[in-house]
């Protein structure tokens, strides 16, 4: 197809009119499809089931240590528990602490002890003037919406292919002691499903910030969620190259189950250096007794060992593949030529990245949600909501049926054209 | 028996020398008791097992409003164990938050809360040149450190059967703004067993505290745990007194099931205000996603309702009533009528209470410990661990077999004997 801005004022003004026409039809089929989140499809979640049955009221719930997983104690975690997690993780388990539930949780909380009580005996951050922190753009809404709260000033820093922009991310904390930590995701990253560089990792374990007190807060979330068997991405183990470059303190990396078996119902886990772990347990003796050591008995007792957890992710990768591809596919033959979007093809994780057209994507997304289909908020991927050129829109094939998704994603392209038809057309009428 | 301070010197030396051979031969035995925390035996945990049986692969684990309980969501938690703790905390379902494992964890977090972000739109607590806590003595030595972690000064209040002495905290929180909570364990109260009587709990709902973001921490951790069946104590709601008393805001109320099912392995929750849940919901969006739903359904699914919880609570009762009552025989026993101490005698509840002479306190301990029985230290129950008068013992009866039990009673009376006698004698030889 030819592009839109090859297109003539009248061209254009056909164009919007049958684009519209379809999409009137459309909206008449009141529609209710949610793409807003990475959540597990049901498919995906009945691929876990097994873990309702490995443990029953005949089971022995002592660890092999003699832990009984039922009482209180062990606040690392149970060894077994620590174990898997090493090798999912890629650490070993000593330096590995699990947690409750939720990551995120983790990750707050690990903010929120630096804002109280500080970093290794550094200021509390919230006794500082001024914290900043790096995020590299389009990311995750979650991650930023933790330091925004805590009225930490979010920066963005340009996201490549290959990771962050890291002359900037390396000048901004060599320069600026202000600057706490940044967010990263890793591995197929939210939203668009890239994975560092062996450069960019390695530049991350050199890094020289100014405050002692910077930490790197690795949110490995995709670590195991490869969409192939062999077309894989490889992300260089970030702890151990920090301990090569005479770093060892430099990093938190957090990683949880909650896309591996149940969302909410997972364990999740933190690797970190001795002295971090050790400030980390200082902080969380006061908190709580123990996480739920049962779950974790329950989660290695399904999986019994990483290669039951790789086999697992397999079955994972079988139920989303085809939803990837299906969404590429789809905005391949409808938008293919028109230069009016680009898109990430990523190898894994949950989401997939969409650019427009500047200033189109919060129409695209009012669009979309008028004809039923909710997306993620336009915007979403920036620092406080704040998407400069409007064009970001992160897409999350995961949770709709294969059939909704085509359907949701058939919408989706017919907004963005829509969108953009009028956008081309509307310059050319200003510049005439 | 006479009481030890009618003894000569002589006879008090003859004393000591008979039960230091008797404490001789104990230490032969070598033996390794821990009568120092709150913990659930294991045939209390086996009454639980159940809990394992009520979701196998086959369960539909959505709820009864159409959640799936596997996935994200539901950050209040479900509906289904809001109302099973509305039962069970004697509160209307929508003013309860189900949270993870640890009702300490979310006393932790509220603390924080508002040392980093205030109670409803208030100063933060971490900006202030001085925040201060009540904590009525003897009490509960995790909350003390909690707010001692923070840099809370932490204020000594004198507990009676009755409660705390609410005469001094009215005029506390009345005079002086800088306080800002009160630590509250109001029913069966650790370490002593008390429970705060009707008048307690309306003065509680009734104080005019000068600091607006002042809240009462009322951590009614043993609601449900009675020792028998008509012999209880009973505790007024906080919630609906405070609300009667125009004072809706006043008081966060904490609950869990750790000493129901399993310890780390239950639900805990929290019952407040519209107001206060508003505010515990804005910073808890941040934190995460939400609670793990499947330990939800699955508690609910194991007791049905408050009755089946009743019932499941008189098999605990039926396991630990013999246990405190051991205690208190062997208490009399070995120690009626020597005037060396006086204890509690808790209708419910996982401690009692003992209170040595002035000054021996950390002896007993000591010499308990020597002899291979460990008691939580001497001076735990108060803030910083600091008992002035060196005399307060909590005791812990249920985590050993009932034999086992009986044996480090014994031991323990053997040290009071020891201790109390050498410190008589010593006063009698400074007045001679």
């Amino acid at each position: 197809m030819k592009p839109y801005k090859d297109l003539t004022a009248e061209e254009l003004v056909q164009e919007i009119a049958q684009l519209k026409a379809e999409y009137k039809k459309i909206q008449a089929l009141s529609l209710h499809l949610d793409m807003s989140r990475g959540k597990p499809s049901q498919d995906q979640l009945n691929l876990s089931m097994g873990l309702m049955d490995v443990l029953d009221s005949t089971s022995d719930l002592t660890c092999e240590d003699g832990t009984d997983c039922r009482n209180y104690g062990q606040l690392t975690g149970i060894k077994e528990a620590r174990e898997l997690l090493g090798d999912m993780m890629e650490n070993n388990p000593k330096d590995i602490v699990i947690y409750g539930n939720s990551s995120l949780n983790v990750m707050f909380d690990t903010v929120s002890r630096a804002w109280t009580h500080g970093v290794m005996g550094s200021t509390p951050w919230g006794k500082l003037p001024e914290v900043k922190f790096l995020c590299p753009t389009p990311g995750y809404d979650r991650h930023f919406k933790i330091t925004e709260y805590f009225g930490i000033k979010n920066i963005p820093v340009p996201m490549t292919p290959e990771g962050p922009d890291m002359d900037i991310v390396e000048r901004m904390v060599r320069e600026d002691a202000s600057i706490k930590g940044i967010w990263c995701v890793p591995k197929y990253s939210n939203p668009q499903g890239y994975s560092y560089s062996d450069e960019t990792v390695r530049r991350f374990a050199r890094l020289e910030p100014a405050a002692t007190d910077f930490r790197i807060f690795w949110d490995n979330a995709y670590g195991m969620h490869h969409l192939y068997d062999h077309h894989q991405d490889y992300l260089i183990e970030i702890l151990a190259e920090c301990k090569r470059a005479g770093n060892p303190d430099l990093v938190y990396k957090f990683a949880s189950t909650s896309k591996i078996t149940f969302p909410g119902s997972g364990i999740a886990a933190l690797a970190t250096s001795p002295n971090n772990m050790e400030d980390f347990l200082t902080h969380l003796r006061y908190q709580t007794i123990s996480h739920d050591k049962v779950n974790q008995l329950r989660h290695v007792r399904f999986f019994k060992d990483i290669h039951g957890m790789v086999e697992h992710m397999r079955k994972h990768a079988d139920i989303i593949r085809p939803k990837f591809e299906a969404v590429e596919d789809i905005l391949e033959r409808d938008l293919g030529g028109l230069e009016v979007g680009t898109w990430t093809k990523p190898l894994g994780g949950y989401f997939l990245m969409f650019d427009s057209l500047p200033g189109c994507a919060k129409d695209i997304v009012a669009r979309a949600k008028k004809a039923g289909v909710v997306f993620t908020p336009a915007g979403a991927t920036w620092p406080y909501g704040q998407d400069p050129n409007d064009s970001n829109i992160r897409i999350a094939p995961t949770y709709p049926s294969l059939q909704e998704l085509e359907q949701a994603m058939e919408i989706f392209t017919l907004c963005v054209r829509i969108s953009s038809a009028k956008k081309i057309l509307a310059q050319k009428q200003a510049q005439q």
